[in-house]
């Protein structure tokens, strides 16, 4: 009964909480005065490249954002961890007189991977472009548009990280520079921490807090990372899946043989590579691993009523991508299946296909592979469950970061590789019936009339769990970004609009009682 | 009785012939003399591009072999296909007095498309690369050797095409030069016929045929394509599997997502490709598709007899390639497997693996697959085998070249298109106990004192069935090549003592009694 008042509760703090919200009028006033200059400010940084491998690149793009916080009066400081060659995180503080509570915003710089190839024709990850809706709506390029120029929220800038994450860049600088502007005041200690590692798998984030845990006490960590509700209604989410990722490759032929000279007596490390991915999943999306869903911790009652009231999505979503069946049980939920652990093929490649393929049978065949963790899951045991899966079909498994030896190739007739890429990290769950998260809420809704929609977790990652462990810390997630933003993969975007609506959510967030 | 006789026949004829050949020693002294020049021309020729794609550089190909044939006093003539824009196949003629056979000598002047990054550090596709031992075996680079310096015959030259087929073209004119230039001449009519799209399917090789039938009258051809056999030893080769390439591709979501946000809930079309190609084949190697191995034509006794006697290799390819296991059933023979048909990945793909690897949903997964066939199957009859087993995986097929609709993507939960990538075409086979094959035989032989190995059939395949439909015309394969050349995938190379054997093998067929 406890909990199903506690949800009840939630639900009253959303409802009256809007009615508060005069103030998000002035902070629109100064957003609809500055557009042109937010925007050519989220331009210039969109466009200097923020892979964690473009070494010199990821540095320009933190000196980007270091003069982002000087213009706003925040003194930049650079978190170097121990180990050298590494993006700084950046810090921030802004202490307010009197208050009895610290909050640090989260967002990170760097983005995923590119493959230029992939984007549609016209745009490059690192060319941010106008477009007049989503490219899958039938957008059209326009030109980016000039000072005084009306700007229509619902265009879309495409671009590498323009969603994720300099979108959350975006909205805590302005949300900040906004609520100062307008002259209001934070109602808290505001410290910026902006991680440049995120898409790397934060390998280096544990030094980094390790070593500042001083500087880094607070009540809470916001994370201002990943998209608004697929209704286009804001979300509080708070838990995040964990994430590792793996690489696996099968081994043909030292060399790349004739199809014809050789084909059906070489065996072909394509055609073993589909045989044991097939192995590890069954038709209906349940994975096949051993003991793959065993250390799940369950929902708690709270989390289960809050994913019943979820709204729907799923008919709008299948719909919109395209699809006529899902994974899972007939009639299970997106909210359902994602508060599971999954196993997904990110890529796969062996030699080549359209017109560059040819009659060969390829020498290795590799897929990447990331497994989402759920609460009560570790990220190395879910590894060696898979691991244990590959030897149990038959394959030696080289777990170093080594080619097999004439020797092994000799004595083995399946031969695998299993690698990690970069580091991953465990989910994490902050439990939703706290005060603070009570705050959090309300802040959100007074931005907003719809009621905000409660996510025990989402499916997405983040290192949250550092925080918990090595801080201590509390950690809720607010993203800003359209659901459709093509996060991760090629086309990326971020629809106007969410980054207006994410400088009032933001500027809200600051001013928390 | 009568076809064991054959065979003992055969034998004999071996035997004797390599007695006979004291004219093989004119043939390689004008080779010593020359060797430097007839590099020189074969490394120009090996740096055209020749891919049928690159239409000016294949133009630029055979232009060069026009002006290689000319050098050697035979008149060029390109053979247009009635369809534009096609490489021409290019035509020659030596007429002999008193000659009571024709016979046409083809090689094919197009290569196998190339993927530059695959290639090994320091090698290109395109520039001929000298080695001082195959790359596998620790080879080094070393500079092209300059005029009068020793040419060492274990060295390989790298390079798309230098075995397939352009080596086929080193042999035959050069074969032929060296016989006239050192005082034989020919004891047969002689005709050159260099295709120009063998790589690509030969799609208009049959309007090429049927255009200049009359000009093409002989009564045998010799095709100068594909190794020697796996031993050394050269080999007479009376069949081709047939050929034919598909694409499939399976579709997910429409745009790519967020493996967090959506992974197991929307079906990932990688993993659905696995599962289908996986459905195709099982771990022993047998193609799991419904009526694949029923066309079938069996050996003949002359032909199951002849595969009795083909040198072991397995021991030897095992331990060169690095493999323990093969497919098929214990103890089964390369030379068995190659008499099946196969089904053969040759790539695949979705999304990216490695540095450029995503956490995401990719929107479609694709393979290219090679279906070889042997005597009895059919082409199109063998891909549609393919496309009802996908079919009975629950697949909505589409055949066109074109995209699923909205409207299918409402409907079907499982959506695959097959399209073929360019022509394919049937298997052929010559009877091993014509008279001519006993003078083609017999004329090898002289030219080396181990047996040559005869073959009924190679795994490889060439559009024989082709000339025997419409020329009605018997053929022969004789190839020159090192059988770790590479063909067809990155790093293809020919070994120079290849080469040099090469133009005794042809000025031998030249001669054939």
């Amino acid at each position: 009964m406890i909990k199903i008042y506690t949800i009840f509760a939630l639900i009253l703090v959303q409802i009256s909480a809007f009615a508060q919200s005069s103030y998000i009028e002035k902070i629109q006033s100064f957003r609809k005065a500055n557009e042109s200059q937010l925007l050519d400010e989220y331009l210039k940084l969109v466009s200097i490249p923020n892979i964690v491998t473009d070494t010199i690149n990821i540095q320009k793009t933190a000196q980007f954002i270091a003069s982002m916080m000087e213009r706003r009066g925040i003194k930049p400081q650079f978190l170097e961890a121990k180990t050298k060659g590494v993006p700084p995180s950046i810090f921030g503080e802004i202490l307010t007189p009197n208050a009895t509570k610290t909050i640090i915003f989260y967002a990170h710089y760097d983005g995923q991977p590119v493959n230029p190839n992939q984007w549609a024709e016209g745009l490059k990850p690192f060319e941010a472009v106008f477009m007049d809706a989503a490219l899958d709506k039938g957008g059209k390029r326009i030109p980016v548009p000039q000072k005084g120029e009306n700007i229509n929220p619902t265009w879309r800038i495409y671009g590498r990280s323009t969603s994720d994450d300099k979108g959350g860049i975006f909205a805590i600088l302005n949300g900040y520079d906004a609520m100062i502007k307008s002259g209001f005041k934070p109602s808290i200690n505001i410290k910026f921490f902006f991680e440049g590692e995120e898409e790397a798998g934060s390998s280096h984030l544990p030094e980094i807090l390790e070593k500042y845990k001083n500087k880094l006490q607070s009540d809470l960590w916001i994370i201002c990372d990943g998209p608004v509700h697929q209704t286009g209604v804001k979300q509080v989410v708070f838990g995040v899946r964990g994430d590792v990722n793996m690489d696996i490759r099968v081994y043909g032929p030292k060399r790349p043989l004739h199809s014809g000279h050789y084909g059906n007596w070489i065996e072909n490390p394509a055609m073993k590579l589909v045989q044991l991915l097939s192995s590890m999943k069954d038709k209906n999306g349940k994975v096949l691993v051993k003991e793959f869903y065993d250390d799940v911790v369950p929902l708690s009652e709270t989390e289960k009523k809050a994913i019943s009231q979820v709204p729907s999505v799923e008919k709008q979503l299948k719909n919109e991508l395209g699809v006529a069946s899902t994974e899972g049980n007939e009639g299970e939920s997106l909210i359902e299946r994602i508060s599971l652990p999954s196993l997904n093929i990110n890529g796969i490649q062996s030699a080549n296909i359209g017109k560059l393929a040819a009659n060969v049978i390829p020498t290795v065949a590799i897929a990447a592979i990331d497994l989402r963790l759920v609460l009560g899951n570790d990220q190395q045991r879910q590894v060696q469950k898979v691991i244990n899966h590959i030897k149990e079909q038959g394959y030696f498994v080289i777990t170093e970061d080594r080619e097999p030896t004439d020797e092994e190739r000799q004595k083995y007739g399946n031969i695998a590789r299993v690698s990690g890429k970069l580091g991953g990290y465990n989910a994490q769950r902050t439990k939703m019936d706290l005060p603070i998260a009570q705050e959090v809420i309300k802040a959100v809704q007074t931005t907003q009339k719809e009621p905000v929609v409660l996510l025990p977790s989402g499916g997405g990652s983040l290192p949250l769990y550092m925080f918990e462990q090595i801080l201590k810390a509390n950690t809720i997630t607010v993203g800003i970004a359209n659901h459709d933003n093509n996060q991760h993969a090629e086309n990326e975007n971020i629809r106007i609009q969410n980054l207006w609506n994410g400088i009032e959510t933001y500027a809200a967030l600051m001013m928390l009682k």
